[in-house]
């Protein structure tokens, strides 16, 4: 990168915000995956105004933005695959405003999720989406990547709870898409372009975001079974029966033990699966839901329930849950964590099949995640030292995503596509698709400066 | 138009599904707005392959293509105003599927939303939007206008149940867009670009849309108040304190008068405003529910409540609200029906607004609508061969946008934008929005044959 990007940098955010020292580089070269792409220099501005003059400054010296929240991202969309600038938009920190009378938020980009989420609680209203990175993600990356996490079965994901935003697009200039309440209407929902879009069409600055109410009370259970396959069929039988919980959550037997093993709490060991099902609603609503979620899990097959309603024993049936990713890290060094989502109906096929797969390629593999809404992550744990295996797990991610085609499914249900899924993305949206989601990233982004190397890779 | 598109037109869907006769095209050049525009020719193809075909030979002989479902609309998005092609999409009218496990259901574009309702409700679920022309339009109008309805304020607008779409794009490709379930999310959501595009961008062939639970039971009640500033603050009140009806529709005191003089029901005619608010749940939640309602009514100053719980009195209650649009055409020939909307805080100082500018421009204007997502319909009752007041009606309508805009609002908050608004359009997006708009049509639409004239008037 010319030395002239830099000083320009400099004057543009002040000299403290500009970092090229290759300790710094390497500090803002990665994120929850596993390879490394240092950027050529890191910038922090501090507000939109500079990041436009930033934009317009990368487009005059053709130098690729990739933009960062907090790195916590599982397919690599705010790694700089392809160097330039990493724009790192954590000053942006302020919540603007909590209307609880028309029950909309407005949030600078770089807030952390559950900054939010306390915020919104303490006025009294309720920010459902709840990514297991909250602590530490920002909201403009659960929005440029869509993340979703356990409550989206009964609650949805980020996208629907993003009415509109301020977007810093390609060309320096500043927009607000989308709507800044839920019933705005005029014109097609641009806004929605910018979701999930991982920083390649636009800097998303600001955003308009939906609350709703807080529900009064809720209840946790966890079945035990001694049959994958009846834990699976549970998911679809309790969706079908009409009772959404708030919260449908899998964790294997490998996944069991991995936990058990990293906290001793004495968890059931011997168990095929174990599902971690919350309910919400008013006081009275819960003990009904909670009787019909215990009846279609006996009726399924569990061998064991226990029920926890204190916040104390909630957070303890909580508790194994949180610790799968470091408990799994302890196992196997490398964590490869997939994101493969399948119509509910199909969860019990899915499992099946990925058991198949973790045989067929010899590797460790444990299965957890939202099957409440088919989201399933199989995580295989390995050591990417070890490149004959990392060859056979290169083998078993595409098989496994091609079953989940099969099944009806989708690459991504909340990690994004990134650096990561981007060689697989055609197979989900097919030629005319691809070259579609292509042409739109051309003409939003003609020099192809933002975010080069993700999704359409364009 | 050349002859050679009929001729050809004739081959590609069959001579009995082609009409090019003066009344024919009389019969498709209007819809619910008040100017005609007769297209050139009107095909009605019964598939998506010929749908493509049409698409692909328009672009040959560079005619321009309005498609139209029901023409229920209100703002013009379905009148050819550049004659050319009407595409009559009412025969692909399947309900492919209601797929009660995974909680999706599958339709062709042009089933009359009612129709699709009633088998969802058959299927045990629910699809809660319900635009007043539920029983004549369709679902693809629905979606390509983004309608709404009562049920807004508690459930969301069609928007919030679209997962995805077929679409034929301007060169006669036929793409997915969009998600076939809710936990999808791989890459950005392309489909919400349909949504509200009102067939300037597409046309929507299929549609994947989201069901939910069923409510097992709902209350009607009728407050009645002797101030309209009362009824309006009354609607802000009840959402800031946490309580969200199913409905929360506001009348006025012309509406009511209107509405008695045509029903003859018995309705209060000297009230300033009646509100009709319904709570849905559990039979024992829509009672606590009712109870706080009331309580806000009449802290709000209601002078008189009515409850119904039986289909039968609630179904009375409703008369009158649906009967408006009756009543009105009665009163005067022409309707001018607004759809400007606000956020649900602003309702009182936006009626205040609203019963302003009726005065200044000496006009009849009744003011109803879903008050509780903010979405009034300020209603011009004039008539259009008096030239003079259409004029004081056009000066009013343009103040009532500003007004609403000046008020955080919107130009449409269901009704869309069409032929009517294109021309108030960027006031609310701004210089750079709406060249973002039109850059975006022009990519997708190189040539402009999708529906010209309306929205970004690209």
């Amino acid at each position: 990168m010319q030395q002239q990007v830099i000083t320009e940098l400099k004057r543009l955010v002040g000299a403290q915000y500009v970092m090229d020292q290759l300790e710094d580089r390497i500090c803002y070269s990665f994120d929850a995956t596993f390879r490394d792409f240092p950027p050529d220099v890191v910038v922090k501005p501090g507000n939109v105004a500079e990041i436009a003059a930033i934009v317009k400054l990368a487009g005059r010296y053709n130098v690729p933005i990739t933009a960062r929240g907090a790195a916590t991202g599982l397919s690599g969309g705010a790694v700089p695959v392809k160097g330039g600038i990493s724009l790192v938009l954590t000053r942006l920190n302020k919540i603007i405003d909590i209307d609880t009378a028309n029950r909309v938020a407005v949030v600078e980009t770089g807030v952390i999720t559950q900054d939010f989420v306390n915020a919104v609680t303490q006025a009294g209203l309720f920010y459902p989406p709840d990514p297991a990175s909250a602590k530490t993600s920002t909201i403009g990356g659960n929005i440029a990547e869509c993340a979703g996490g356990p409550r989206g079965v009964k609650y949805g994901i980020t996208r629907d709870y993003v009415l509109g935003m301020e977007v810093v697009l390609p060309d320096g200039s500043v927009v607000e898409l989308g709507n800044k309440f839920d019933s705005e209407m005029a014109g097609p929902d641009w806004g929605m372009l910018l979701v999930g879009s991982e920083g390649t069409l636009g800097i998303i600055t600001k955003i308009y975001l939906k609350l709703v109410d807080k529900p009064s009370a809720k209840q946790t259970l966890l079945a035990v079974f001694t049959s994958l396959d009846d834990a699976a069929r549970t998911v679809s039988e309790m969706i079908a029966s009409g009772t959404i919980p708030t919260t449908l959550e899998i964790m294997d037997n490998l996944t069991i033990c991995a936990v058990e093993d990293y906290l001793k709490v004495g968890l059931p060991v011997s168990a095929e699966a174990i599902l971690l099902i919350e309910v919400d609603g008013s006081t009275k609503a819960i003990v009904k839901q909670a009787e019909h979620v215990i009846k279609v899990c006996r009726q399924c097959g569990a061998t064991e329930i226990q029920t926890a309603s204190t916040p104390e024993d909630i957070d303890k049936l909580w508790q194994a849950r949180r610790a799968i990713s470091p408990a799994c890290g302890k196992i196997n060094p490398t964590k490869i964590s997939e994101d493969a989502t399948v119509p509910r109906s199909q969860i019990p096929a899915m499992v099946r099949r990925l058991r198949e797969i973790a045989q067929k390629y010899n590797l460790k593999m444990v299965i957890f995640g939202h099957a409440g809404d088919g989201n399933l992550h199989p995580n295989i744990l390995s050591n990417k030292h070890d490149h004959e295996e990392m060859e056979r797990v290169e083998q078993a991610v595409a098989e496994l995503f091609k079953v989940a085609l099969e099944l009806g499914g989708t690459l991504s249900g909340e990690h994004g596509i990134g650096y990561m899924k981007a060689p697989f993305l055609q197979w989900e949206t097919g030629e005319t698709g691809f070259a579609a989601g292509k042409t739109i990233k051309k003409v939003i982004d003609p020099q192809g400066i933002l975010n080069p190397g993700k999704l359409f890779n364009a």
